[in-house]
């Protein structure tokens, strides 16, 4: 049986409880905001002892189901100030499953200063001493923990920006061969990791079994079939495979959905320079350390991961997403992959969210501090990130605030956190979940880019946004990957299946969409009692009245009808 | 008849439109937030098109009534997202009020980024180009205009903050003399005046006749009988006048009320060098060109201004107030007044709120930037901000930003903005009203350090808060100064014997009143539609959880007994 680990700041106390019967179903998502909403004051300080922070595994982590290992890492968000689910992928889920570790809560806050490591196996909860780690990126800590709890381990680690309570810090996770590059990088939930004095926790899984499955010969099947519907799906291969998350650059700059220099236009003239083409074509062409298809969780079919690698094959940084290139490329005018790679790692090593840090880099350059296009001065402006500089600091506070304290006017951030790499003009209906989800622009939070719709048109996009709000909430608290959806052809009863398997009850889709539904609905509810309400869920005045001139349209979607997802069925 | 205008930043045009009958008692405040209320969308970008800033006198402005020249200037707040009021002494009402000018309303922003200079005089209302005066200081603007159009125009200015969009910016108004230290300077105001990119407003009145009044004599008897109260007022003289507003120093530490430290204390070891008996003490043995009783409007008879002279004798800064010796001097352990001085002027010059400046200062020193206590180092903080550095833009951008930029947890604010110089455990009424006003942490929205119960405990403060702030809003919609109530002996039926006389209908202090608590309700009706909700109306979590030492108490007035201040009658 599955449970629940809980630990005291304040005085280290460790208490664990297992899971009642009725909660073996609520996993990820489903578990971070339960945990969220019911124990933890919407109007507390988020540094405060009131704040928790809580990493969650879905129920399926810990089997090789593909794409079904997903970490959810949640608490009261530093930065949009509401409840906040960021998940990652990597291997620190499956060690979880492994060792029955369904959830960990962080409570309270340390009376003193001093940073510890959380160290987690199957038969002890330790939190260690962790002075030397103080300060250390992410990579340098990742490296030192290995060579202090072993190899094999898993790892979820804040750079200096999480000790500095910076907003746009994120937390770092291991992937299958130890990089630490796997982030829960949203919302500033590495801020929150920091205010808990937690440098890094380490999921040390040796001797563990895996989770308890009801019906096992079920399981396999169903397993199996997920895994048939994956490996015959020529256009996963072609795109996630291939191409990976850059396989996008090509089709938002076609719908003028590239947000280009801070969100002025939706296509950028270097668009091919830094497309998935080009990087698949690069990383062939240089050989060595490079791989164009890569899995980040054990088990993992898709492989939409890469390992980017320099002129010279040596790894330059893995792996390189399409919100990063969108946002620290095309939305900074910067055209060139090995540019782009270097702020990514830079990123990665200070444990920062590329969204938040390419939107604040967009701002400063809209603000003058340097022009768009400006490659150089991007990794300039990551140095004084680097060496904790005013400036730094205000970069490292993500673009909303960045945007306040340098005195630009277009900020692309709802609830504070800036857009992922689809400009809402374009892709209206991903407008409508940018504005209305609980947790801020975030595009994993209902992406419409694939419904069938105008999507430059208003019509139906409200409809179509809570459509794939419920399911990528669904997707969320199962414990999946975002792209599972293509990659079964939008079978999701396939997972209704596993879970019948799972747990031995039945289980239907609907059964499932229902806890997507709850698990929003609960969220909508934190975020009403902390004060977001129905004026924080509309964007930003400027994609009202600033034409994309690429897609030829602004937004035009009202907040009242807006409003309407909260109401439909 | 009182008029008012209207200003379109983006192409120049001027109108004009009489008050009707119905809003001849509508002024200062009143006017303000009437106009933002009706006429803002609270959604919109504070520095877009949709924001308007607004310059309202009173009804009685252009008389020689003590008191009764304060200018109150609006929009929706660049600080607070919510509706502002911020008033000022000075001669900039006096002077709309002999014109015959009610309010000046500035719509839209201009197409480009050249700034200009308003001129209002009887007969003219122009922009005129102002390249030259752009980046300059508020001291060096005020000569430069007076120079430009004329030593006796009024001047309201704003400093590079306000240029810079910094959320900490005021705008500086002239006193009798010409200084241009006459603060409105709450809630971002000077920003929101950037963004219309207007640096000045030149009011001349030369040959204006003053306003209209429809009992000359029965108004002459009102104003007499206000004259008499305050002369024959010792207390006044005593205190007020003698000591100004520094004279509380020693009554709010001895409270445990004083801010010291970044409010963690409620004492100051060194009080008796910061106080009003210290400064009056030390005005009057430097001679020169101080002056401890200095009236800061035509007419006043109350005189708390002053001018503080340097130990040569030479005025240093005129005026120095009790909340700036509170904030930037013992909340940041700064102990010396002469230091302090030196602080004020550098806020003064660049246009800055010293409240909000104090703040951020005490939270830098918190942070580690500085030593508590450490003048020479606060002033090299303000030449960061002269100098416009990114620390500089930190701290220009007030205490919350501060705060959440240097990941500081201990942030002193409602509403975003920085507390007033008593604490709200010593004086809980006034923490009532910090977490309920309209306007956020504000001294003057609901001032109850006078009111007869016990300070620090939580019994009745919710219903005094309540009438302080009615009370206070009605004089805050008449341009009378706030401590009119004092000088009258909180005898306001004066006030509305005056305002009978002046429009010839019969108007009794319930009428008054009742202007005060429309005003509210607008403005908490703005609010919510701008989306500051119940969850904003609380102080920060640590003034729940740490003790103040010195008044031996928490804050103990729970969110929910606060919500009652909207429903008592």
């Amino acid at each position: 049986m599955s449970e629940m680990i809980r630990i005291r700041m304040d005085n280290g106390s460790v208490t664990k409880e297992k899971l009642s019967n009725d909660e073996v179903r609520i996993g990820g998502r489903a578990l971070t905001s339960k945990i969220i909403s019911e124990e933890v004051d919407p109007a507390c300080n988020v540094f405060g002892s009131n704040n928790k922070l809580v990493f969650a595994a879905g129920p399926f982590a810990g089997t090789t189901v593909s794409c079904a290992n997903r970490l959810s890492i949640g608490g009261k968000s530093p930065l949009t100030g509401g409840i906040k689910e960021s998940n990652a992928g990597g291997n620190v889920a499956y060690k979880m499953g492994k060792m029955g570790i369904r959830g960990i809560v962080l409570e309270g806050v340390p009376t003193n200063k001093e940073i510890q490591i959380l160290y987690v196996s199957k038969d002890r909860v330790e939190l260690v001493p962790a002075d030397k780690y103080q300060e250390m990126t992410v990579y340098q800590a990742a490296e030192a923990l290995r060579e202090q709890f072993g190899k094999k381990v898993g790892l979820a680690i804040i750079g200096p920006a999480g000790e500095h309570l910076s907003m746009a810090a994120g937390i770092g996770c291991t992937d299958n061969e130890g990089r630490p590059s796997r982030y829960a990088a949203r919302g500033g939930i590495g801020a929150l990791m920091g205010s808990k004095g937690i440098k890094a926790v380490v999921f040390d899984d040796a001797g563990a079994k895996g989770p308890e499955i009801a019906d096992k010969e079920k399981f396999k099947a169903a397993q199996k079939a997920i895994t048939q519907e994956i490996l015959n799906n020529e256009q996963v291969a072609e795109t996630y495979t291939k191409l990976g998350t850059p396989g996008m650059v090509n089709i938002t700059n076609s719908m003028g959905a590239l947000p280009t220099r801070n969100f002025s236009r939706g296509s950028f003239e270097k668009a091919d320079e830094i497309s998935g083409q080009k990087m698949y074509e690069t990383i062939k062409e240089r050989g060595g350390e490079g791989n164009p298809s890569h899995s980040c969780m054990p088990g993992c079919l898709i492989r939409c991961s890469n390992v980017y690698a320099d002129a010279s094959g040596k790894e330059s940084v893995a792996p390189m997403e399409y919100e990063t290139i969108g946002l620290m490329g095309s939305n900074c005018g910067i055209g060139d992959l090995d540019t782009i790679a270097k702020l990514n790692y830079a990123c990665n090593d200070l444990g920062l969210d590329t969204i938040d840090m390419g939107g604040a880099i967009g701002i400063a350059m809209e603000a003058g501090l340097l022009e768009f296009g400006d490659g150089e001065g991007a990794l300039k402006l990551m140095e004084e990130v680097r060496n904790n500089t005013p400036l730094g600091k205000i970069l490292a506070s993500g673009g909303q605030r960045t945007g306040e304290i340098l005195g630009v006017k277009r900020i692309p951030a709802c609830k504070k956190q800036i857009m992922a790499a689809y400009d809402p003009r374009a892709i209206k209906g991903i407008g409508v979940t940018y504005a209305t989800s609980t947790m801020g622009a975030d595009h994993t939070a209902g992406q419409t880019i694939r419904a069938a719709l105008e999507h430059t048109k208003p019509d139906k996009q409200v409809e179509t946004s809570r459509q794939a709000q419920v399911i990528n909430t669904m997707i969320d608290c199962l414990g999946f990957c975002f792209f599972t959806g293509s990659g079964i052809n939008k079978k999701f009863e396939m997972m209704a299946d596993l879970m019948t398997a799972f747990d031995g009850g039945e289980c239907s889709l609907e059964d499932l969409k229902e806890i997507g539904r709850d698990t929003l609905r609960m969220e909508k509810d934190f975020n009403i009692r902390a004060g977001l309400n129905e004026s924080d869920d509309i964007l930003p005045e400027f994609f009202y009245t600033e034409e994309n001139p690429d897609a030829k349209t602004a937004f035009d979607i009202s907040r009242e009808e807006m409003q309407k997802i909260f109401t439909l069925e």
